[in-house]
């Protein structure tokens, strides 16, 4: 017997998690716009508008910036395993879980690790990392920029010349900081770096912005590769030792998405057409107004979890501007009886954590079409009910106060 | 200076290419429901709903049925290079240009290939297959099922017998097949089967759904393994050789689909939903009456450019029910013109091919949303007119009766 279940008609949600979020209604709209053909040239045209978006959504000239279809993490593979070769030396700083995925998708094609770490909360100095940089040689320094897990950022700035000094690759991830705080990759000399669309971009997680520098491409360059297949008669692929993903290998990609439109994948219509929605509000916005906004809702937000009494995660002063970790009140055990009445009672979702800090921290996101003054106060005043239902009392209304201050400081 | 460009606004288009083609409306609008967060239980409900959907798509009791993130390609790396470790030999009877993708990427992972070969146009006896697997005694047979770029099916039934005989796992690429003709995993003995959407279920490239046997499980599952990050300590993953990809990892995808729900990527959600409401629409229609949809789609479309004088390519015995190789009149050069003016002057996009073929033929695709008698009748009416104005005459209006007659034989 066939079984169809329902029509789709999920609950109403906020979604302060550490993603995805909702999405931008303009985006959701766009992903109901009727398919094209992958070679139809209109659609090849919105091709190159996409790159010509996402240059300025990352602050480059770099020509090579285009999506790899699939989540995040398969622009931090595209990207990882496009540059690194059975052998070749990676220095992986971690400093959370996301450290450790980069770790492993190096170690999976072949290359050889080297890490520093720190604990989960603080990031490394420059000079640490440089330092690192010297002593390994590596062939690509890979960095998260944003890590979610402990919702720290890395500073960047000031890598790229150690990088160039011994011929390093810096190759950075910034999903989770992309559309949420300062991602200067010419100012700041990055090589390769990808991003996501489902955190403060605002779209859903499916489709993965990738920019390349001409170091980056010439890298890849060396193992680039025609599919059998669509190959001309008597082609020779480059020397280089070919890259381990058909799906994942960057250079075919950049074939693809060059003027001769060398078949690979199928673009994925939909997701390319929310890709492009998500540029045009982010940049609609403008990049800087758009910082700044991320950087106030999650000063009123910290602000007022201060107030209620609880004590915020990590490092101060490298704190993500998008998402703030907080400690679980004693009174709530672990946490999760309080998530599970967010969720259910007051339709707002807040994240737990991975690893040593799961039970212990909440994270909540203040990304993208979420990051509003009145999604702040609805989860500030929606927490304070909860926790007292569940033990523990802040002081009346303190939290919502103190937020509303941030904001009428800032003349909002 | 900002540069947004305009709003998405693409012509309207009748997609009868080999794919993309024209989504179900029901599916655009699917797209466009809001997120839901990747562990909220609503959301956890929809991806095991999704499960059961592909089970009765796939026409399989197999649990593990489930979406890779990515287009259709992605889905049959997933499954290859989940199977074949290093030094594992494939076979790969290749009958078109993705044989040719099928060997490539399991090369790429350290595959050892065979191959045979079959002229494009043709398939292989079930016999020759069967002998080629006695002899190499492969890991895994990957066959592709229709391959859209000579427009033949290879059957499947029978092979299943031979790989048992010698342990080996059979893989199969439905990506042009599922929805339009009949694929039976569970009485064809399919190990592993991968698929888009961007073909006969009539949804949008970007989500691949995949089931596995028991048999394909277990031999993944010598390989699994759990990210760093987030595994339990002490935590020792199986002895196997590690899959070459993370993102494309079948074991850590089986655990995010498990109630374990142990994170990796975060799951597409707005292309999940268009997964989950191409199989509603699919299944409500039935599957058989699809298939028969398809097949009578393709006899009208068939006679109609035979009766215009037009040759059609290939066995006839083993033509895929849902794109169709038609010479390309001398008349009409490579084809391109012709091509060209059905786009702009009448909307309708039909395909070229590859290899030695691009040129030569035309490809037309009868599938999904698009596969119904108004379409039909309207590709060849525009077509017999696009001809007439390049050099070829086709006897008046015949085209056209001829697809009448097949519809009207038909009781349509």
């Amino acid at each position: 017997m066939t079984e169809l279940f329902d029509d789709l008609s999920p609950s109403p949600r906020l979604l302060m998690g550490p993603g995805p979020v909702d999405v931008y209604p303009r985006v959701l709209r766009a992903m109901s716009v009727p398919m094209l053909g992958q070679f139809d040239p209109e659609f090849t045209e919105y091709m190159n508008e996409v790159m010509a978006l996402y240059r300025q959504v990352f602050r480059t000239q770099n020509h090579w910036t285009l999506l790899v279809n699939g989540t995040a993490r398969s622009g931090i593979e595209a990207c990882l395993s496009s540059l690194v070769a059975p052998g070749d030396t990676v220095l992986v700083p971690q400093f959370g879980r996301f450290g450790f995925l980069l770790s492993e998708i190096c170690g999976r094609v072949g290359g050889k690790i080297e890490t520093i770490e720190t604990d989960w909360g603080t990031t490394f100095p420059v000079d640490q990392i440089a330092d690192a940089v010297r002593k390994h040689r590596p062939k690509v320094l890979a960095m998260v920029h944003g890590d979610t897990s402990t919702t720290m950022a890395q500073p960047i700035e000031g890598l790229a010349e150690v990088c160039r000094e011994v011929g390093t690759l810096l190759y950075v991830d910034a999903t989770a900081t992309l559309g949420g705080m300062p991602v200067e990759v010419d100012a700041w000399g990055i090589d390769a770096i990808s991003a996501g669309l489902q955190k403060c971009m605002s779209g859903p997680p499916g489709t993965s912005p990738v920019t390349l520098s001409e170091a980056a491409t010439e890298a890849i360059n060396t193992r680039k590769h025609i599919e059998g297949g669509i190959r001309p008669e008597g082609y020779v692929g480059a020397s280089g030792p070919r890259i381990s993903s058909n799906y994942l290998d960057l250079g075919m990609l950049m074939d693809y998405w060059s003027p001769k439109r060398l078949n690979h994948h199928t673009e994925s219509t939909s997701m390319l057409y929310a890709a492009r929605e998500c540029a045009r509000v982010v940049l609609g916005e403008g990049l800087d107004a758009g910082h700044t906004r991320h950087a106030l809702a999650s000063d009123a937000l910290r602000a007022g979890l201060q107030a209620m009494g609880l004590e915020l995660f990590g490092d101060e002063a490298n704190r993500m501007a998008n998402v703030t970790g907080v400690y679980i009140p004693n009174a709530c055990g672990n946490g999760e009886a309080v998530r599970a009445q967010m969720l259910s009672d007051f339709g707002i979702e807040i994240g737990t954590s991975f690893g040593h800090l799961a039970g212990k921290i909440w994270r909540i996101g203040t990304m993208g079409y979420v990051c509003h003054k009145p999604n702040i106060l609805r989860c500030l005043s929606s927490l304070d009910a909860v926790l007292r239902r569940n033990g523990y009392d802040a002081p009346v209304n303190a939290g919502v106060d103190a937020a509303y201050k941030i904001y009428e400081g800032a003349g909002q």
